[in-house]
Formats: structure tokens, sequence, C-alpha cells
């Protein structure tokens, strides 16, 4: 991190990376940001994933280790002003380094395979913070993959990025595929497809979780149109217990894919 | 909604209801707001709650089944401009309706009885938001009561209520409890009492759920204090299955609640 602070907002470095806040630029330039030091970190374990660090001189010196990391692996750090900073990040409060990251998403065909148990399926859903956190919980539940049709969010989207909270850079990432393609790939490969939605005559108590499972979520508001409920083995809803007349999509989520992840796990007790 | 329209922001019936927007104002006026008209229905359903409801014309014709119940009872109903709305409102874009509500919380001792399977407890809960997911999640999974202690966020700040979508009303919540008094009350009445922390060296699948528990849910960033793990039965931690850190806190909140409600209610296969 030699030579001189970046201190130009206008410079063309500055403008090539503040550029990619936007999803033509991304796809243009097939690169996205990762902000914050969990995604930099996250993001420089893979691979020739990063081709750019920006930091500010306070948060380098408190993350040298991601410097160094950055530095060996022969990717280009720049020192930058607060100033630029504040341009790229697009957080309030911005954490001081930020990397310029390769698309990460790979195929289809290579990211659900014939050993996938668990597989999360984004159709419709528009709120990148929602997608992120369903990311985020299907990494941590240990789904083999998580498949973004083509009617939902940007997975690079910043937002979507930022509330993965690493877990983009995790586990396989599909972009942007056809919802029908990707539910026979799904069920190619010997998985059940259950999509979930307040529409479905049984609930998650009513069906058996203990094989290999996709799960497809919908949009926040209106949940999932009638093909792609009719596309799927099965349509489940999370039952309500209580008075709430609903559950949001992330919370949801989580349920749906936790209770698949234990019931293939855990060996239930004799009744 | 005979009579003139409130165009004023200043006058004294918009000041009453605007500061409520703040903590010691509704403390002191043992009032809050609630804001939209899924809100407005559930806080209407409930005797005594309601005091004042300010609509606009547009969303007064909009949603006139609101408005009538509300006169019937007896509620006075304002007819407000837009921009005396966007005074009252703390969303970006109102929804036109909103009620001036009675505290509808309940003590410690009405709240948690013998009869309680399943209870949620917010200890240094921190974000609004979060709080008020964890509301819902907590009153869709069947919980009896959801107690707040006097660490956590005020559940009738304005982002939790939204958030809540209505759970607010729709089951017992105690605020201020101070979180050993709680525990003892959920022990006393033969609740099995978790804390879900990271630190628990027992995962979710390790515990029998199927008793009648207590779950104790800590902060955001730093989950909760050594004392109150020191307080809970048993320290659980979700099982992380795949490569995500943590998960964040109101998923981890529903993946609990649920995991319990449904080790509650269905009988397990033989193994």
């Amino acid at each position: 991190m030699a030579g001189s602070e970046l201190t130009n907002t206008k410079s063309p470095r500055v403008k090539a990376a503040k550029r990619l806040t936007k999803r033509a630029f991304r796809d243009r330039d097939r690169s996205f940001l990762a902000e914050g030091p969990q995604a930099v970190r996250e993001a420089l374990a893979l691979d020739g994933v990063v081709t750019e660090l920006f930091t500010t001189a306070e948060a380098g010196t408190r993350h040298a280790d991601l410097v160094a990391t950055a530095v060996s692996a022969g990717v280009p750090v720049h020192r930058a002003s607060g100033e630029v900073m504040a341009e790229l990040a697009q957080t309030v409060t911005p954490q001081g380094i930020l990397a310029v990251c390769r698309f990460v998403h790979v195929s289809l065909e290579s990211a659900v395979t014939e050993q996938a148990r668990l597989v999360a399926v984004l159709a419709h859903v528009r709120d990148p913070g929602n997608a992120g956190t369903v990311l985020r919980t299907a990494d941590a539940a240990g789904a083999d993959a998580v498949v973004f049709t083509d009617a939902s969010v940007d997975p690079y989207n910043g937002k979507c990025v930022r509330a993965s909270a690493g877990s983009l850079f995790h586990l396989p990432v599909v972009t942007g595929a056809p919802v029908a393609q990707a539910v026979d790939r799904l069920r190619g490969v010997g998985l059940r497809v259950f999509a979930a939605d307040g529409a479905g005559t049984r609930t998650l108590d009513d069906v058996d979780l203990s094989g290999p499972a996709a799960w497809i979520f919908g949009n926040e508001a209106w949940g999932l149109p009638e093909e792609i409920l009719g596309l799927a083995d099965e349509v489940v809803r999370v039952p309500i217990y209580g008075g709430a007349e609903s559950l949001n999509l992330a919370t949801a989520a989580a349920v749906c894919l936790y209770a698949s992840a234990r019931s293939q796990r855990v060996r239930p007790l004799s009744g």
C-alpha cells in the first residue's frame, strides 16, 4: 500500500469502482463490490476473486492481515481518503475497506449435482436485504446451493452482499436461472421440490422432510405465482399456530430450511 | 368523520399525537401510535385500546370499514391532510391511517401462567425492527407471551410496532421486566428456560424440546451476557451446518421458536 492516497472522487479508478453500484455496469464488468472486513475476508479466501482492494489508512492498519493477504495474492491495494471511501461505500457508516470482486456464481449444472441434499431457490424475491438474509440462512442450514431465478433480485446488489454476511462466497450461487429449468434440474438430481407458500394445503408438520429437498421461496408480498406452484412436487405452508397472519419471507425461509436440515440429520426418537 | 380537516401540523391535537413518537412522552401518556390499516384493524379489535384515529380523506374511503368500526366504538376520528399525516407517520410512504392506542402490555404474572407452553424473552435486543419481527414470529409460533426485559428496546417504538405486523395486539406482551425476575416466574410456572446463544455447548438438535419452554434471545451483536447465561437451565445454540458464522437474531429466534412449537406438537415417527 505504498504510494499516494486516492483523494479525488472523480479519478478514473474511483469512478470505475463506483459504477459497480449499478447492475448494468456489474453485468458488463462481471464484477461487484464487497464492503466491510467480513466480506473482504471471505472474498480473499477464494482464489482470484478480489481484483482490487480499497482501504482507508485507518482501516488498513486495523485490518493489516487483510491488506497483507491481498498483497501476497498480487491484488492491487489502494489507500483511499475517507471521502473516496464514502463515495464507494453504500453504507451510512462505511467500515473503511472494500473489495472489487469478480462474479462468483456458477452454472446450474455445476451447483446442483446428485450429491445435493438441500437447495434454496429464490423466485420473485425483490428485496435485496431479504435475499441476502435467505442466502446467509441457507448457508447456515448447510444448503448445497442457492439459486436466484431470473425474476429475482441481483445477488450482487450491495444490500444483498451485505445481508449475506459473507455467505455469497461460501456456497455455490446460481443467478438468472429460468425457474422451470431450475426445477427440472433439481428434480433430475433427485431432490423433492417444495414450494413454500401460504396456499399450501399441507404444513411443514405434515410432510416427510427426511429426504433431499429443494425449497422455492416467493415474493415478499404476494408469494408464488400459480405456474410455479404447479411446477413443485408439493406446496407447503409454514403452520401459523397463533394469531399472526403470516411470517416475513426471510423468517419463513429459515423455518423451512432448518426443518429440512434438522429432519435430514436428527434420528427421530421413538414415539 | 364530519367536520373540518386537520391541516395545521402545529395544532395542539397533532402535536399531542406527534410527541408519542418519543419514548418519554409515550411513557407519560401511556399511549403510542399504530400506523397503517393492518395495525389499526388489530388495535380496533381490542376493546378500549384505540383512543383516536387519524385518516386522510383518501385512506378513510379505502378503509371505510375501519372508520365505521371506530365510530361505532365511540373513538374520535379526525380527517387529516396529507401534510398532517406525513407529520405523524414515521414511514416514508405513509398509508394514510394511524391510531393513538393505549398501552397494551400486561404484568409478568398475568402473561406467564401455568398454562404457558412457549414464551419468548427479549433481553438486550436493541433494534426495534428485530424486536418486532421476533414478536411476529413468536405469535406465529403460537407463543403464549413475549417478555421484553428492562434492557431491551421499547415495544411501542414505531418500528417495532410496524415490524410486529399486528402481533403486538395478539398476545400478552410484558415490558420492562428485570431478567432475573422474569426467569424466576418462567421457571416457577414449569417452563424450561433456554438461553439461545452461540456459547451453548449443546445445539437445538441435542436437546429435548417436547416440553413447555421459554427462550431468551440476546443482543444482535454480542448475544447474551454471562449473568443471563447463568440464569438459564440450558444454553443452546442453533447448529450451523454450513459455512456461515452465525444467523441474524430474528432468524435464530424463528428457528428456536418453531423447533419448540413443532416438537411440542408433532408426534415423532418411530426411528
